[in-house]
């Protein structure tokens, strides 16, 4: 019950976050640093409609410092007001079991504008976020803020004590694409980990709210469970900047019953060949009939034929009988059209307020 | 987004619920229909304090006629205020696919007081729901209100459809106890109900949401996602009225990060001998001995064997190194210790809205 006492936290971790992210509005909406799919058009649009767009790094670097110039370039040409000097207003994610971190620092340290912030998850050993905190704060001359995204209690525990991040993810089961195979919502870890984060004296760490978030009222929901701001990713597939086929996105605006129609699995990533992921690790996507094959007994030998076949199909390759990889959250069912990634963050901070409104109307 | 904009719906939801059961506050908080675990004392102590408590009905309905003249014995020694003529403050909840209907409904029929509620769920075939719904309803001249229980988007189309019920129970995918084996959370299924029965026409029933909730955060954010009450399972373990021996209440006390320390599974269904349950469903409970064995290839005679065993050690076959079931939800790392169950209740409602006016602070 700590939490609910602690106006005192709740205010702080906003002015925390209005100061390190100024263009930004309250509370902050950061867009997943999708790999392959958040590149800069998605981060861009985030960032200037007042939210925090993360582009997404992946394991593979080998074309990050092509990405920042990028982002540099655009952003000097059509600043976002209230960016600090210095500071690049996105974000990068990074895989961290399978980015190579020299290569990283070493693309931040050359950047002349240093990314806001800095994403990492899914370490093959949680010591590895020890060496990346320090090596991107170093690198940036502190400018980078450190986000670690953890999926249990004793993680976020465990990385408020070893890196003293500037912000935890809190990424709940019902989140789209890798995370932990197993895990509450963000319905009890989200207090359980402020409550826990209080006690042992880390009040200070701001916390965004991950996993089945799509609109307004589910930022509101985060927010009344103890974080300061949200990340949404599959909320964002349906904009036009997400780079996905349009018959990934279709699938993702048809799906409804996330609950069913999506399922927490590790067969896609055998199907594609993606091969690192920590064991705790797997993903959720819209089931189709790969998953289904798998399951009434295909070899992966066989399935993974069809699948090769079925990325020849293009966009028809996608969909309830398709076979592609569809990662999404269980919140597929409350997206009904594809919308510009700036009209998203307008809406769900819109739609924010309208729903704590609402609610009050209980008071 | 609709339900955002149906303030109108939101206002009318609480009017009913308000209106059906005058002697509780607003929100409602309900608490679960447990099996052997929720008894008069608990129920009435809800009820007394503002809530709705439920009886555990259950699968064996020899003692239900006891049960409910008990409950009524002691509601007419001490009324609760504002509980209208002819009905009794607390609801039954009934194990669909094992309970006789037949004996429900005698029993509600020569009840001089009915119920103020039925609370079904997990029937072996839907269409069961309807003559369950029927029933109880003639049986009761109407009086006693039908609460259905559902754990996906189409289920609570269906049932509103087939049943037009007074109230959906959402639950979602953090409760204990049995339930979906896949399902998301209620952060993703409650706002997808919730807009999915407006566009079809039902948005006239009020929602109450489950699974996760512990406290007035999660209340709060049931709220902010669409419901118009929530009902507690989990948190009403760690009350003296529960009917559970004292290892399991530490246990649930006890227990963090449920996320990993509880999970959905088959296994103490088997060990304990329980049958009945469909398919589709499995119960999550707090991992001990038991489930570790049985996922290091443990036979089940014997694990079985092992938990007769464990059976005779009272209190000390609970708890992480035991073998005992402790259903329970995600939301036991929330649990800190165990108070009367009123208390819980005014407690819930109190923090509700500090956690309303704490987010408000983001507007």
């Amino acid at each position: 019950m700590l939490g609910l006492f602690n106006s005192k936290a709740a205010w702080q971790h906003s002015y925390t976050l209005r100061a390190h992210y100024p263009w930004a509005a309250s509370p902050l909406i950061a867009s997943a640093p999708m790999r392959l799919i958040s590149t800069t058009p998605l981060a861009i649009a985030v960032s200037r409609a007042g939210g925090l767009g993360f582009l997404g790094g992946g394991t593979d670097l080998s074309n990050f410092s092509l990405l920042l110039n990028e982002a540099t370039a655009t952003l000097q040409s059509f600043p976002i007001p209230n960016t600090p000097p210095g500071i690049l207003p996105i974000g990068v994610g990074f895989i961290c079991w399978g980015a190579d971190l020299s290569t990283a620092i070493s693309v931040i340290e050359l950047a002349p504008l240093k990314p806001a912030a800095v994403w990492i998850f899914a370490p093959r050993e949680p010591k590895d976020l020890i060496a990346w905190t320090e090596g991107v704060r170093k690198a940036s001359n502190g400018k980078t803020k450190i986000w670690i995204q953890i999926g249990t209690v004793a993680m976020a525990l465990d990385v408020a004590k070893s890196c003293r991040p500037d912000v935890l993810v809190i990424q709940g089961s019902d989140a789209g694409g890798h995370g932990l195979a197993q895990s509450s919502s963000i319905i009890t870890l989200l207090p359980e980990c402020a409550d826990t984060l209080t006690t042992e004296g880390f009040e200070d760490i701001p916390l965004i709210a991950t996993g089945g978030i799509v609109d307004g009222r589910g930022v509101a929901a985060a927010l009344t469970l103890g974080a300061s701001g949200v990340c949404m990713g599959t909320r964002f597939l349906a904009s036009p900047e997400a780079v996905i086929s349009d018959g990934y996105r279709n699938a993702v605006v048809e799906a409804k019953d996330g609950g069913v129609t999506t399922a927490r699995t590790t067969v896609y990533d055998q199907l594609r060949g993606t091969v690192g992921w920590p064991e705790t690790y797997n993903g959720r996507g819209v089931l189709n009939e790969s998953f289904r094959d798998h399951e009434r007994g295909m070899s992966e030998v066989e399935n993974k034929k069809l699948y090769e076949n079925a990325m020849k199909l293009g966009d028809q390759g996608w969909g309830e009988n398709g076979r592609m990889t569809t990662y999404a959250g269980t919140g597929v069912g409350l997206i009904h059209k594809v919308m510009p990634a700036g009209e998203i963050v307008k809406e769900v901070l819109w739609d924010f307020r309208k729903s704590l409104l609402k609610t009050e109307g209980e008071l």
